[in-house]
């Protein structure tokens, strides 16, 4: 039985492939983990079924017989730890993989996510176009240092691994700002990372949805 | 050789135990890992020396021979992995152990972060007082959640774990803000983290820290 996946039944984003359950559909692709998408309402979001999976009511989920998990990083870490390709054996850059998961989750998607909040649920409040340059500088900060430190590597650390692929996605939520394509060596990094195969099935897979029921 | 850590030579917080190399601290003396502890002055944090280690300019950071890590959340999983005390054994219980590391970092401490740098980095600009609600509610949001997860558990998945390691040091960063007593079973769960010993000596030994040298 593949594990069950849940992801937006109307994706806020237009099929984009901004939601976070991207980044559990394409980890499964780069591994050869099936999985079943189970598709979910806002309302039932909240609705107790859901919350029983993840009581912060988000998608995605993992559910795989008995074990059901929740955040993006953790599920991909799940998927990662039981098949080759998203972390190396060799036990220090595993170790450091680890580290560029948690930097794109802790360190630089929170700014991201801020400037999101201000544009989102904030729009329409009266600081919010005065505010927003000093949110894009805090953007920038992270971005010009995760610049100078990748240079002209590939990848993060030798070979792709889930830190990319998690750094990958958290960039990829600054579509449309131009706030990357201000460091060309991070506009090539995600495109890198959007050129695989694997990315290519899983961003596929989620503008399906969206083109079967295009979000209101 | 003992793993060397970095951490604030003079701590912003005064010596409450807030900045992230508490979360390292805790988990070594919760697994009995000695570590020995590198201060560092704001000047050097972004000097290269510094940034060799984390690219992000920031504390703390875990160097061991060859290999050096930064993020607190994978730092703690590093010293997690390789002790019995902060993961179960069984794979389903540490599968969720370390959701609950990721819900800490990547759900619960971005909006408490958000309103630190709302009181930190913009407490001059002009919006900041009315905005402080609109954050407040955000916490408040996650707070609700989180407390009606929690019920009457001691800990979030059975034993303690590093997930509730990293949850309470997340908690604590709304310290003196009044929100999560607003949640009485949540002020319980971090008094009764706060109670270990193991958290007792980590907080003693970053306390003779400032008191060495008090942040000026």
């Amino acid at each position: 039985m593949p594990a069950t996946v849940t992801a937006f039944e109307k994706s806020p984003d237009r099929g984009r492939g901004l939601a976070r359950d991207m980044r559990v559909r394409w980890a499964c692709e780069e591994v050869g983990e099936p999985i079943e998408v189970q598709l979910v309402s806002f309302e039932a979001l909240k609705a107790p079924a859901h919350r029983a999976r993840n009581p912060f009511g988000q998608i995605p989920t993992w559910t795989e017989g008995e074990l059901v998990l929740f955040e993006s990083g953790s599920i991909v870490f799940h998927v990662a730890e039981r098949h080759p390709g998203l972390l190396p054996a060799e036990p220090g850059g595993r170790a450091r993989a680890i580290t560029w998961m948690f930097a794109a989750l802790n360190t630089v998607e929170p700014p991201i996510v801020e400037r999101q909040n201000a544009i989102l649920a904030e729009g329409h409040e009266s600081w919010t176009r005065e505010r927003l340059p000093v949110l894009e500088e805090r953007i920038r900060k992270r971005l010009a240092e995760l610049s100078a430190y990748l240079g002209e590597r590939d990848w993060l650390d030798g070979a792709f691994s889930a830190g990319d692929l998690l750094m990958v996605t958290v960039l990829r939520r600054l579509s449309g700002s131009g706030l990357v394509e201000e460091y060309p060596n991070l506009a090539a990094y995600v495109a890198h990372g959007e050129a695989r195969p694997a990315y290519r099935r899983a961003f596929a897979a989620q503008l399906a949805v969206f083109k079967a029921a295009p979000a209101g």
